[in-house]
């Protein structure tokens, strides 16, 4: 389903504001590093944080700030993910919660905070505190610009979007904005989403439905199978749009604002699989009719074989059909059928009479499709996201310094 | 344990024969496609095959062969791995077995068979039919060197060792090769081996040893986290060196016999992750005191970020900790150590003081060792191997054609 895309990212809906400062903790100077959204009005908050059984300060302070009934404030800061730095590390993410909560005059119970950036490394406090201080004083909700910036690391282009729909007769908003190009797989990888709307909803309902949206969204895209520690997607909702409050999971208004959110989180999700380290392509991996679908996409998407195939363009369906062999599936190799780029090219145990050279100039696009179809009953179907393996990956990966 | 090292290969041990002849499959001709090994008594059985869900032909037909009580022969092509191309594959492979068959008057139930290569094409087995009859004529006791070079694919060097030991005062061998480059992962993925000895063993004590073995050794490399369809591990023993038969698993002589299979497999093991496709270096990880440790072992080693900052020579404790902790294991990150080429990185939570241009310096070495220690109470330690991931891997693996 498609949606009205409007300006204004996270600050689109009615009653956010936000801000993006430079403090010093990335070493150019002029690059933007910690960023604040916030809503002028209490918001219900719902969050799917990291599955890494490491986990940074922040994702733990959030997970126990979640439980509060009420949000009004994300602060982020970039360019150090303030983890696997020792007893500092906890203490300094309440720092920063702390110095939101005293600036804002608000409850630090409804304040979260995240970390993105190099891990191992203590977070220069009072250069944050300072920031947090200009942060406050710059808060505003005609550009989301510098608060974009103030949450990218090694991000290539801004990711954030924001639609306007109809629930009930009242125009309703919601924007959102993420980061994350390397070390990303399902489960929260390093990936921040942030997403802001002024529905008003239940916060129960709000949670269940941001649960299954991540899974089919954001947990469904892989850049290179690796998750850290940091990982988060947060949800405001502040009810600023006076809408009737959702509270029925059945009703249409339900379903309805859960097709937006799921249309929010899969463009980002392919926004951040398109910007993936190195990558030259965005492939969508489809599995059909299958008992197990996101295990076999996931496997195939995670390949490097299938992905490196892809990169050179190659129509090497033989190595899809290896990865979808060894994904823990059982199924009978005779009936399945593998299609690239449109063409079908494996069909009953075989290879089809296809021309490679066809198929080896469709695969050369921005974005390709390999679908798997496994003609079991019973079986659903899932897409997953990932990106080709590139020279340039091997390159940004072994260069980057720790 | 260590061993001493002889010459010869698979006919290092008494009463075996190879040969290695250029049949065409190959499209450069002067190269050798297929090989011969032959016992010139029975001998005893064990294998271990691809656990992929798509298995080729040769590896459905060697499962059935191995229930038999004796073995006398394998033959083995490359340059064509004779699967997922329909119908013909399973009569081709079928073909190979009845003419090696039938030129060494041998029961067809005696003879394995095995390829490598590229899948989805039409084996052209008149072909291989003429190099069987030429493999047959030609066998040869003195050189291992045509048969080693007719089971190689990508692989840029041999794969091949020998060994000779006592057992109840006798002298026994052992040789074997092996192929495999790209494509490696546990569970016998694209790699060959062939193991052959003149020690006389039970049929059944002999596949509960190479079980066990392999488990800690081929399935214990990892180059790319792919398994491939045509993955096997064969050993033939002929009771030639007129040992007192090995019945007793807990005879010393069992356990002996299973330290010389390790020693041999553990070889040929690291020299495929040394050949892998790309690799500049071969990474031991080394997991201790862990409740699941190979589990652990092989998320860090199958790493792209892990394999990426080990070409790069780069101390990157950060992605080995996230790589655990995407793991599956439980564990508590304050308690674990890492050590990198030696010096112990990460303790306590955090990194240590260490000089970040001392332990890049280190990690410019052929052979890097990771060490993680979990200090769990009752875990156990593995070993797992593999090797850095550099441009040249996507290079190799984008071009290749299908």
């Amino acid at each position: 389903m498609e949606f009205d895309r409007i300006n204004g990212s996270v600050v689109a809906p009615q009653g956010f504001l936000c801000s993006g400062v430079s403090c010093g903790i990335k070493s150019d100077s002029f690059k933007r590093d910690l960023s604040l959204i916030f809503s002028v009005t209490n918001a219900v908050a719902a969050g799917v944080f990291t599955t890494n059984v490491v986990k940074a300060p922040c994702v733990i302070l959030n997970k126990a700030t979640i439980k509060n009934p009420f949000a009004r404030a994300i602060v982020v800061n970039s360019g150090n993910a303030n983890a696997c730095n020792g007893p500092d590390g906890p203490a300094d993410a309440a720092r920063m919660v702390e110095a939101v909560s005293k600036k804002l005059i608000i409850p630090a119970k409804t304040v979260f905070c995240a970390s993105t950036g190099i891990i191992g490394h203590k977070l220069p406090i009072q250069k944050v505190e300072k920031g947090i201080t200009q942060a406050v004083e710059t808060l505003q909700r005609h550009s989301p610009a510098d608060a974009m910036l103030g949450i990218m690391t090694t991000d290539t282009v801004k990711k954030e979007i924001a639609i306007e729909f109809m629930l009930d007769d009242v125009t309703v908003r919601m924007g959102a904005m993420a980061k994350g190009a390397g070390m990303i797989e399902p489960n929260m990888a390093t990936m921040l989403a942030f997403i802001t709307t002024d529905v008003a909803i239940d916060k129960k309902l709000l949670q269940s439905m941001l649960s299954r949206v991540v899974t089919r969204t954001f947990n469904a895209i892989t850049v290179d199978g690796d998750t850290s520690t940091n990982d988060m997607c947060l949800i405001l909702a502040n009810g600023m749009a006076k809408n009737p409050k959702i509270v029925n999971p059945e009703s249409e208004q339900a379903i309805l604002f859960e097709k937006a959110l799921t249309f929010v989180c899969e463009y980002l999700a392919k926004s951040i699989v398109s910007d993936g380290e190195g990558a030259t392509k965005l492939i969508e991996v489809q599995v059909r009719n299958c008992l197990e679908p996101m295990k076999v996409a996931k496997t195939i998407a995670n390949s490097p074989l299938v992905k490196t195939a892809m990169f050179g363009n190659d129509p090497n369906w033989g190595r899809i059909l290896a990865a979808a062999g060894r994904s823990g599936l059982v199924f009978d190799p005779i009936s399945i059928d593998i299609t690239l780029a449109g063409i079908k090219v494996y069909h009953q145990g075989q290879p089809t009479d296809f021309d490679a050279a066809e198929v080896s100039a469709l695969l050369d696009s921005d974005e390709v499709k390999i679908i798997v179809d496994f003609h079991q009953e019973q079986g659903g179907s899932c897409k997953a996201w990932t990106c080709d393996f590139s020279y340039d990956y091997v390159r940004i990966n072994a260069d980057y310094h720790t």
